[in-house]
């Protein structure tokens, strides 16, 4: 946390700003009725690029030297943060280099090289996936920007809780997905700093539970074998994560698959906008602990809204 | 046209702007990329009930005299209409009767109860809706708001095209999607009023085809054997609206109903909202109409977003 203050948060928040959208906040009449609560979606699946991994990806690329941008910026990713960090390459007009597997989904290898980026591909598992990205650095001296564990990322994802306390400073409470723990730590910091009322939770599915056990474990756990739909939330919690999470948060919520898309499709039927599988998982977390949160009016970040249409659950 | 002039268009929209959104209006550069224009997309999905219906019942049930108001007010639906009829009783606090089919899906059923509105089932034909609609006229004295034929109705859709119109006054052209003709000849005549160069154009599916046959042919047809995906565009055209819309819309294009699909998974993917298969169809006019409108900026009216997520044809 000492590397992230208050001035960080406001820094990032003005340096990334201009390049991002402030994203809307939208509730339902229908869902409060059914949860207890008072919900104010922050949809960040109108983000550039769909997904707030926008802010993060921006935050590090604008962060870098001039000299070290022009050498350009190297992840390996499948998903949200390999499309961002491209785009933030793109409008900083420095080139960026993605690892993907192998088998990556054709939509999600077109989505990245659409924003300039080239593609290298591996074998689809994690030692490929770094020698894949230590080649790429070798060849090119890009920088490795991370997809979570790291102060940049961390202080771009927490725009977004900042804009949602700006715009509802009342909130008693902020639900976020956790999977590496980026979005969560960042909100955690943002409650921290500008909403100190605010308690912050997250939902998590059961069946990739790795940030609940280390929660309540008091100790980084690695064993993880996801197995869930909401694909987003398969990743690993962060040390960097993990120590700004267990201080500052307050609850980690587990749910069931089956819970989590009856929650992705009541986002869809009332407040009419496409959701990723992992938005869903604190409603559903909400929705599985009504008792605790009733009458409260709560925060809610949708992460993204990049799914295949073609494999939706219902 | 003489009961709907310039005046009754601003009444109307200060009339029933204090109970309705004024809602987004969103953009894609990568459709904007795919169709070769500049679109802008009014999105009625987030209106009041889910459709730019909630904007014709409000103004037919807030124009009625108070003694015939208390009676309550009544229509045949088993659509968008029926709900938002319901919805506009229950904001005035008079009755509504809703004449559903026997067989409409109960979850539409629910929509209309949950609005405080009494249900009568009839067998499914037209005979048995009206003779449904006339008993509970008979037994109540309720007032028919019909779902678009009529001046209220006319002039309360036009205030879609009238927002759109503030917010993006420099237009080339806008689009709607045509059933029964209320949004399509309302928006046409608030560009008359509030928008002189820009042109109005509707898309129709051609297994719907009864607007463009009568449009083409100068003779309103009553023949009309629907079968489209387009559930909320197999009402046929009414003699009103086609006596505005044969006056001031530009040109009606027919779809194909793999057009429709394709062009609704498109808006589903980059503008990231849940609609209705009719509002896919005038995004499709102009994807297979891209010569023709080639640079131009374009308002599109996406009219709902109540679909059955269970049976989405992607």
């Amino acid at each position: 946390m000492e590397n992230i203050g208050q001035s960080e948060l406001l820094e990032t928040r003005n340096r990334i700003s201009p390049y991002l959208h402030n994203t809307p906040v939208l509730s339902s009449r229908i869902i409060n009725e059914a949860a207890g609560v008072e919900l104010y979606f922050k949809c960040e699946g109108f983000q550039k690029t769909g997904s707030f991994k926008a802010r993060g990806a921006s935050n590090a690329v604008l962060s870098l030297a001039d000299a070290k941008a022009e050498q350009g910026v190297a992840t390996h990713s499948s998903g949200n943060h390999g499309q961002a960090l491209a785009w933030a390459a793109q409008g900083r007009g420095i080139p960026a280099y993605i690892v993907m597997p192998e088998n990556a989904p054709i939509v999600k290898v077109a989505a990245v090289r659409n924003y300039g980026a080239e593609v290298i591909f591996c074998t689809p598992n994690l030692a490929a996936r770094e020698s894949g990205l230590a080649q790429v650095q070798k060849r090119t001296g890009a920088s490795f920007v991370p997809p979570y564990n790291h102060p940049d990322i961390i202080a771009g994802q927490s725009t977004a809780a900042q804009e949602l306390f700006e715009e509802k400073p009342e909130l008693d409470a902020l639900f976020c997905p956790v999977g590496g723990g980026g979005l969560l730590a960042g909100s955690a910091l943002a409650a921290h700093y500008f909403a100190e009322r605010c308690r912050v939770y997250a939902g998590e599915p059961a069946q990739a539970d790795d940030a609940f056990r280390s929660f309540y474990g008091g100790k980084l756990i690695s064993e993880h074998e996801p197995n869930t739909i909401a694909d987003g939330l398969r990743t690993t919690l962060g040390p960097l994560n993990f120590e700004i999470i267990k201080e500052l948060v307050t609850d980690i919520f587990l749910v069931e698959e089956e819970e989590i898309v009856a929650a992705m499709k009541m986002i869809y039927q009332y407040l009419k906008i496409v959701i990723e599988p992992s938005c869903a998982v604190p409603l559903a977390a909400i929705l599985k602990n009504k008792d605790r949160f009733s009458g409260q009016k709560i925060g809610l970040i949708l992460s993204g809204a990049n799914v295949d249409l073609e494999k939706l659950p219902f």
